[in-house]
């Protein structure tokens, strides 16, 4: 007997039909003798629609009742589907993140998990039943209010769960097949991977691929929980998200990630404290930095690059104006239309020269290099927003190549 | 300044604009300099919405769970209207039953309220802010599930609220515009009366009258709250519930409910503690049996007959059925096409005849009396569905008359 954690998103939630199939796999794993704990998303696109019916409300509604608001979303769909699993004679209990003891920072919007106190969960599964957990949402211990957790909270929900419960493996089940080893709707040689390991997925999902958050993949690392990526529309395996994997390639998969804009500040002093002058401002006003590329100096001025998300870019242009302006640099260039492409293995570690082959994969590829960050498992190199189907093509098979 | 609660039903909370229309009005008793609470219902129809939703789930939806699903319907409306009276530069905060502090029995979908404890209501009202309520639920302690109060919680909420808080009065904000003297939709002639008293306005409730439920009347009286009954759509006053009107008339409505049946049980042998071996068994069984009429013996046996809402007749009829052979009756008639009309007054107790009035009002329009019951202040009796329409015009006219 194990204790699994299944997590359901929304396009498995989508209509009556589908969460009938989502209890059908529920009450399967049940049978067949384990203790089940399900994590659900809203139902489809009702979040969105929530959402939509608040702007139509207000321009800037209240983050404490757009929390309110939006959780009632997994309500709906957790007590459909604790009902669909009972009509198959199954006991089974929902619970909201507030009962189920998630508590996090009282953020609004985006709340961080701070401690999981999942007692009514462990009596429900105690006394034999099927405990259904509302995703992306928890209450602030503080201020006593509802919260939820933003992008990919249901994935974090589940995995965060899982380890509370001392889970021996969480299930997200998600409408693709697993974690592929590029986007395959840029890519149509991808292949669907049996295993990543965790340092190799929290890469990838840093780099774009959305089929699971970082944050999620941050507490599987932390509490050693492996991770089953699967489709919720057919019964065969997905990819395996763990510490070790069987085999390390160099390269596992390559994501892109066409959500950030690149920001230039020309002309800058190229003197100590510079780099600090330019993105502690950036810090404080809530703009997260990714990459960033200080050029070469030429008789004493230098230019800074870097990426932020596009929700930013108003922020920071504004932000990078006024610190041009303090320490004397010509201006600040904006180019939104840019995308990061990213290679990530885990046997990069010990292999030189993989940075060089992509260099020269994607020179030939007559695609032009803007950016270059690398870490230990992960290259990234940003181009311009057009050339990313050429660069991910060229890049995936000259690396990875077409199904072994 | 005084503490006023409002209540908002589904119509007038129906969409994005109906809910502007809510804040604007809101804010508006809370500029005057009062403080505000705000009962709300769910939006429109989207409580059926989620009902169908069960119902395609399953056939017999676990009655915590179905509860569950409801109370979404709350939080959305109380979040928009939050928002929507933020947007105008009023501070407000919604709060669950749960967080209100509705306690209630754990009988789902028609729990009873058992204490408020609005101690976050209060204090969000000691910072000067408006508090929004979701009417209809509340939280058992004993099982700290959330429950329903069923239908006409929303007011039974407002009311209860208003008592807890020691409300000034108390606004029930509604699709029409008061209490008629009868049924507008039957009676054109019906009018809208300035006042009821709060016997008048619960025998009126529980003979029919949809727009207050009797339990809400129950919390007013007990607790003395005025209830004022308002259409949403205009700022006409409507109907002021209370517990002494300026005058006393001897009729002062008509109300008709045409939601039960009539069950005789036949040939019961007239011999002591027959009644109670009919009707125990219906209590047990859960069933509501709401008039009694037992006929004058003869030769030894007698009918009883009496009315249950529709929704019960097929237990009602089971349970009667196996009285009826343990007790050696013929047997059971079922009348699913019934009507009772009821004339209410608080007059009536100090003016003999006014029975007599009503039975010649209805022969004289050819309408039979199938069943009759009194009390002090009100007479029904039950007539043909049929005759519906034709009773309850002659009783106005003959009663009540056109506007004075």
């Amino acid at each position: 007997m194990a204790l699994v954690v299944q997590k359901f998103g929304g396009t498995s939630l989508a209509d009556a039909d589908r969460i009938r199939n989502v209890a059908r796999r529920v009450v399967e794993t049940y049978r067949a003798g384990n203790e089940v704990v399900v994590v659900v998303s809203a139902m489809g696109k009702s979040t969105d629609a929530l959402i939509d019916l608040a702007t139509q409300i207000s321009e800037t509604p209240h983050p404490r009742e757009m929390d309110m608001l939006l959780t009632a979303g997994e309500r709906i769909s957790m007590a459909l589907v604790a009902m669909a699993i009972e009509a198959h004679d199954v006991p089974a209990v929902s619970f909201t993140g507030s009962q189920a003891g998630i508590l996090t920072t009282a953020d609004h919007g985006r709340a961080e998990i701070l401690d999981i106190r999942a007692f009514r969960v462990q009596e429900c599964l105690d006394e034999g039943k099927v405990a259904i957990v509302a995703g992306f949402q928890g209450v602030s211990p503080d201020s006593k209010d509802v919260t939820t957790l933003g992008r990919g909270g249901s994935d974090a929900t589940a995995v965060a769960l899982a380890a509370s419960l001392g889970a021996d493996l969480c299930e997200i089940y998600t409408d693709v097949d697993g974690v592929f080893t590029a986007d395959p709707r840029i890519v149509p040689a991808a292949r669907k991977l049996d295993e990543v390991t965790f340092t190799e997925m929290l890469e990838l999902a840093s780099a774009g691929a959305g089929v699971l958050m970082a944050r999620s993949v941050e507490f599987g690392i932390r509490y050693n929980i492996p991770i089953h990526v699967r489709s919720s529309f057919h019964d065969q395996e997905g990819t395996w998200v763990k510490e070790e994997t069987m085999e390390e390639p160099i390269i596992r998969g390559i994501a892109h990630d066409d959500s950030e804009a690149k920001l230039t500040v020309k002309g800058v002093p190229d003197q100590p404290g510079i780099a600090a002058a330019v993105f502690e401002p950036m810090g404080v006003a809530g703009v997260n930095v990714d990459m960033i590329v200080q050029n070469i100096s030429s008789q004493g001025v230098t230019d800074i690059s870097f990426t932020v998300p596009e929700s930013s870019v108003a922020t920071a242009v504004e932000v990078a104006e006024r610190v041009a302006a303090e320490i004397g640099a010509d201006g600040v260039d904006v180019e939104p239309d840019i995308a990061k492409i990213t290679v990530v293995g885990a046997g990069m570690k010990s292999e030189s020269g993989v940075a060089a082959t992509m260099f020269r994969i994607l020179s030939d590829a007559g695609v032009n290099i803007e950016m270059i960050s690398t870490s230990t498992i992960r290259i990234s190199c940003v181009v311009r927003g057009d050339d990313t189907q050429a660069a991910v093509e060229a890049l995936h098979e000259g690396l990875i190549g077409a199904e072994s």
